[in-house]
């Protein structure tokens, strides 16, 4: 049994904030006064859709180091013509992206954190980018001891540099931090690196009953919400 | 008049603590329970004085970029010969480096911070390390949307690079940016890259009627404390 983590280390999209109902949302805010008239949530997913293989880019190092805020907008070029959007200006684009910067926690993540925060140092270690990651927190009430993760790394998880450049930077051995995410696949990696790791269920991440009930790998603990995880710190 | 700024980026060591006393206090608990007794004051202030120089060799290009913690562990090196600590061990040695992330703040930062906060985004842009910018922001209840400074820029102050890195972190041009700070040298560089300026008088830094009362270069505004700030910025 490995001791307690002395730092709590968030993936943020999916495990603290609904990207779907968000983006969905947000991009009807600004699209539907501009008379279009869209499937919202398949808009969600078709740029969602686009992320993983917009950063494999960068990761594999085809191209060099971009924040999450150029990589959306490059993401969102892609599908435009698939929804009918070719005609949109500069503005209503850039408007789109900082969507991303409006999105909803899960109900328990406010409260969740606070609980956890006097256990541990707590920063999300994410692939958005820093100003991104502070107009969340700002916009949902987050508390962080650091914004961490891909542009302080420079590089896009699951690349072990985003990991180990977290733990370094609280100058903490990997063991006794914890990466906490409701992907088995960014668990997976962290654990690689010897990072403890968390499971949060968010069973309704892309769509009631679509994500990852349970974890799919080996993990430290596994949890329905981050307060369950505060009452297993703090047992 | 420019527009208030969106964005107030903060000096840490002597403009929010007050790092002569903290040290010598500090010292005093770690080195008096081994029988050491010295000036406190006069060894906070050897500290202090190799700090420039320590920062100087990584600015100048001469040693490749280390965070603060391990340039002060150097200087601690430089300065045990004069105050009869040569025999100080390696724990020793980690504890008074770690008596920097101990500081106390001066008496109006952590309620000024607070009042601040409605109005821009707030981060230190100092020369300490994350770590050490999340230890005292916990000590000092202090809060902060990210921390950005000379470990995110790698390379320290006043090399332009850590102030635009700032602003870049944000995603905002230097204008809509301020740096506050205690030193005149360190406004003087942040004006050069094009943010606004707000100096705040420290007179006691370094020991009673020591620090800066003034700026002796052109500034944006000049506060006696933060809770000045504030109003400032309200209005």
């Amino acid at each position: 049994m490995p001791q307690k983590p002395r730092a709590l280390f968030f993936d943020v999209f999916g495990t603290l904030v609904d990207w779907r109902s968000g983006i969905a949302r947000e991009a009807r805010a600004v699209l539907q006064p501009k008379r279009f008239e869209l499937d919202w949530a398949a808009f969600a997913d078709a740029w969602r859709g686009e992320y993983q293989p917009g950063m494999e880019e960068i990761r594999a190092g085809r191209q060099p180091f971009a924040r999450l805020d150029v990589v959306h907008r490059r993401n969102l070029e892609r599908i435009l013509g698939r929804f009918g959007l070719e005609r949109t200006d500069e503005a209503t684009r850039h408007a789109l992206v900082l969507a991303w910067h409006k999105l909803d926690a899960w109900p328990d993540v406010t409260a969740g954190l606070a609980k956890l925060r006097p256990h541990a140092l707590l920063a999300p270690v994410s692939n958005g980018n820093i100003s991104l990651m502070a107009d969340l927190a700002r916009h949902n009430g987050l508390w962080w001891d650091a914004i961490l993760g891909a542009e302080v790394a420079g590089d896009y998880k699951p690349k072990p540099r985003v990991y180990l450049a977290s733990c370094e930077a609280f100058d903490l051995a990997p063991d006794a931090c914890m990466m906490v995410a409701a992907h088995s696949s960014d668990l997976a990696a962290a654990s690689e690196c010897g990072l403890q790791t968390a499971h949060v269920a968010r069973p309704d991440e892309h769509g009631p009953g679509t994500g990852e009930t349970s974890p799919s790998v080996q993990v430290d603990v596994a949890v329905k919400d981050l307060s369950e995880l505060a009452r297993w710190l703090a047992a």
